[in-house]
């Protein structure tokens, strides 16, 4: 059996919570072990992320709560108003809401009535709005998950790689629930990502090289002493970190009125997220929460990074490797781990993957803004602009209930809009120039 | 009696809603009437804003629901998790959850441990977090109520003089809610908030001039045939646009279970929120939703401009202008209307107003962000430095239960903390030059 010992035990009662260096204590609610996604094989809980016999990628399998539906909906109702309300559900301690934590989730499901007008939808649309969360993206969601993990495995540092999004969400949680944080970036991230990472006061390492010279250094010292007690949320604690994913499955099921979506849109970067609400969906129905029926899961890719899509269209089961170049950056991973697992459940489910180009993204910025008042992040722009040429393929159906997911916020890509997006017009402060200028009405 | 006439009635039935050309049938619901804040003569509900008879600003009078607290009580927590819960208590139809609108509110209060163990404070410190909001700042709430009161009267263009926050906020909304927008704004705004303010898809008018010139033009354009139809939302709608902010009251009363706070910390701008807020306390204590108690109520200001806060220290009643020069551009309005209300509202609570410089605001910034993760707009660092300014002095029982409210968010003001934010280290990828660096441990 295969838990990696934490040998920082010394440590163990900081704020970050007390350790637990016998994997026997390890206390993840309703997390009964690790399993291969692969194989099968099973692990105890620890901070190992890939199968000791085939390698391939560990999940959390759970003794999920036995009993009456209705009375899991009523202990999950008198929740907090964040992804804790579903603790029973999640490899988190029962009183995990108690803990200092950056509580994320409990997004607003926004109809979206105007665009579905604009779309043609007709059987109701939703956005899943998450750019509500903390730090303004769906990452809070898997990073809050990721500290109660390193609090149970009695970690001090929270680390991990980035160029936008988790950099903040690291910083933001660990500075809250009182860890230590230390994340790495190129050394030419523009200025405003740079506060975004910096301003939660930990450290923050440029990296002179590119985003792949950031991620191999951070694999190097995962592996040396220099890393020992430290958790990278998306490698050594990434399948805790995978799980809060699921929660955006729970909260859309929820605000449904418990009732499955009957086509979903999902932004696909990893895979991770895409992969997780189907797995999500499949415990609501196990535990009876919604009623089983079919759903259709569709993936939304950037052309300047597709590989998932182009392989969905090619009828593959093997993801072949992109250069992404695409203002779609929080999606642009060219190697998707999940690339594969997308396939399956698209192709399961009976859904697709698609992709937009650029303009495309652009354009379905602007349509949802106009539409329903949501400034989204450029995979907004890709989930929703997918969904209007799915919509157009005749791929996904306008007369289902249609959920289309928006993962961030427009103010972290404002460069994304900035060139095509300015005043109607510049007048000097009189009414002639006003009345010249052609705009009351 | 003084109803403004509408004359758009032919554009009534629009997304924007019927129009209510007769003031007797306008609908918005507790709103009884409004009334002089100065000389108490009452007007029916109508798009005015200054007494006919004394020139004093008048606000929104009430018919509150008589019964039972606790039925109240009930009624509220089934309502929706926006300030809708609360439309009781607003003047908005009692359908208005139905309508289009932003659906702002019932934003996280957050029990602020660190920062408590920081400051000193031991009684309880929350920080009320509107950049929760869905425009990230606390205008969704003024702006979702002033909609109902422009959908009420029949208006069918939304309006506002901005330099920020405000732009987005009414775009936002009146995409939403089916209302076309067009806002006025300095031509040579920053192209960030530029982006922000037109990505809504409503008319952007740049004014070739600063902000008073902004604010001028404004008001010709509403006395001119030009703006018939038009809401302003902070002028002709003012009245029930500032009713908005007693939602804060509500929530943080409700979300401490339905009790008062022992003290408030309130940014000061125009200082209506601060008296909105006083107003809705006074409200909740009237309806037998709180217990009453005394409480204290601060007023928060930069020292760049701190009109108020020189008034109050030096004993004076009447708030002398100043020219605003503060990175805390949010809050720099050098001739606050509600000023003397501010002045009243703070000694006669046993309160205070305090004012910090900019690099006292740059600290809290960071201090609330290092501590609870919470990125704050210039506003927040206001707010939080005058709270830490006024516990030394002793002005703030650190003993209490004290709120802290931060407005809007830091991705709006990076500006602001950009030059002293940044990496800890920046080193080539290898574990030599990070051991170098000193950062492992």
């Amino acid at each position: 059996m295969a838990v990696q010992t934490v040998s920082n035990t010394d440590n163990a009662t900081t704020a970050a919570g007390s350790a637990a260096s016998d994997a026997g204590t390890v206390d993840l609610g309703p997390a009964a072990a690790l399993s291969c996604r692969e194989c099968g094989e099973r692990f105890e809980l620890g901070p190992i992320f890939a199968c000791q016999s085939c390698f391939g990628p560990l999940e959390v399998a759970y003794d999920l709560p036995a009993g009456d539906p209705e009375d899991l909906k009523k202990r999950i109702a008198a929740g907090p108003d964040n992804i804790w309300r579903y603790a029973p559900l999640l490899p988190v301690p029962a009183d995990v809401a108690s803990k200092p934590n950056i509580n994320p989730g409990f997004t607003k499901l926004v109809k979206a009535d105007n665009l579905a007008r604009e779309l043609g939808v007709t059987g109701g649309l939703y956005v899943k709005d998450d750019s509500g969360n903390p730090t303004h993206s769906f990452k809070d969601r898997v990073v809050a998950i990721a500290v109660e993990a390193a609090r149970a495995f009695g970690f001090t540092t929270l680390s991990c790689s980035s160029t936008g999004n988790l950099a903040g969400a690291v910083g933001a949680a660990a500075a809250r629930a009182g860890f230590r944080s230390c994340v790495f970036i190129p050394h030419d991230l523009e200025q405003g990502k740079v506060v975004m990472a910096a301003i939660y006061g930990g450290e923050l390492v440029g990296i002179e090289g590119n985003y792949d010279d950031v991620n191999r250094f951070c694999s190097e010292l995962i592996g040396d002493p220099l890393g020992e007690g430290w958790g990278f949320v998306n490698v050594n604690l990434r399948p805790y970190y995978g799980e809060g994913s699921k929660t955006l499955a729970y909260e859309i099921c929820e605000q449904l009125g418990w009732v499955l979506p009957d086509q979903l849109v999902i932004p696909v970067a990893s895979g991770s997220q895409l992969t997780k609400i189907d797995k999500g969906l499949k415990e609501l129905i196990a535990l009876g929460l919604v009623e089983d029926k079919p759903y259709k899961i569709f993936g939304a890719q950037a052309e300047g990074c597709s590989p998932v899509s182009v392989a969905f269209k090619a009828g593959h089961d093997v993801v072949r490797p992109q250069k992404p170049n695409t203002i779609a950056k929080s999606l642009a991973i060219g190697n998707p781990a999940d690339g594969p697992y997308v396939l399956d459940i698209a192709r399961r489910t009976g859904g697709a993957v698609e992709d937009v180009n650029d303009e495309q993204v652009v354009d379905a910025i602007k349509l949802l803004a106009r539409t329903e008042g949501i400034f989204a992040e450029t995979a907004g722009g890709v989930t929703v602009g997918v969904t209007r040429k799915l919509i157009e393929a005749g791929l996904l159906d306008p007369a289902l209930t249609t959920v289309v997911l928006n993962t961030g916020d427009g103010l972290k890509t404002l460069d994304a809009v900035a060139p095509t997006t300015g005043p109607t017009a510049t007048i000097p402060p009189s009414l002639d120039a006003f009345r010249a200028a052609g705009l009351a009405r």
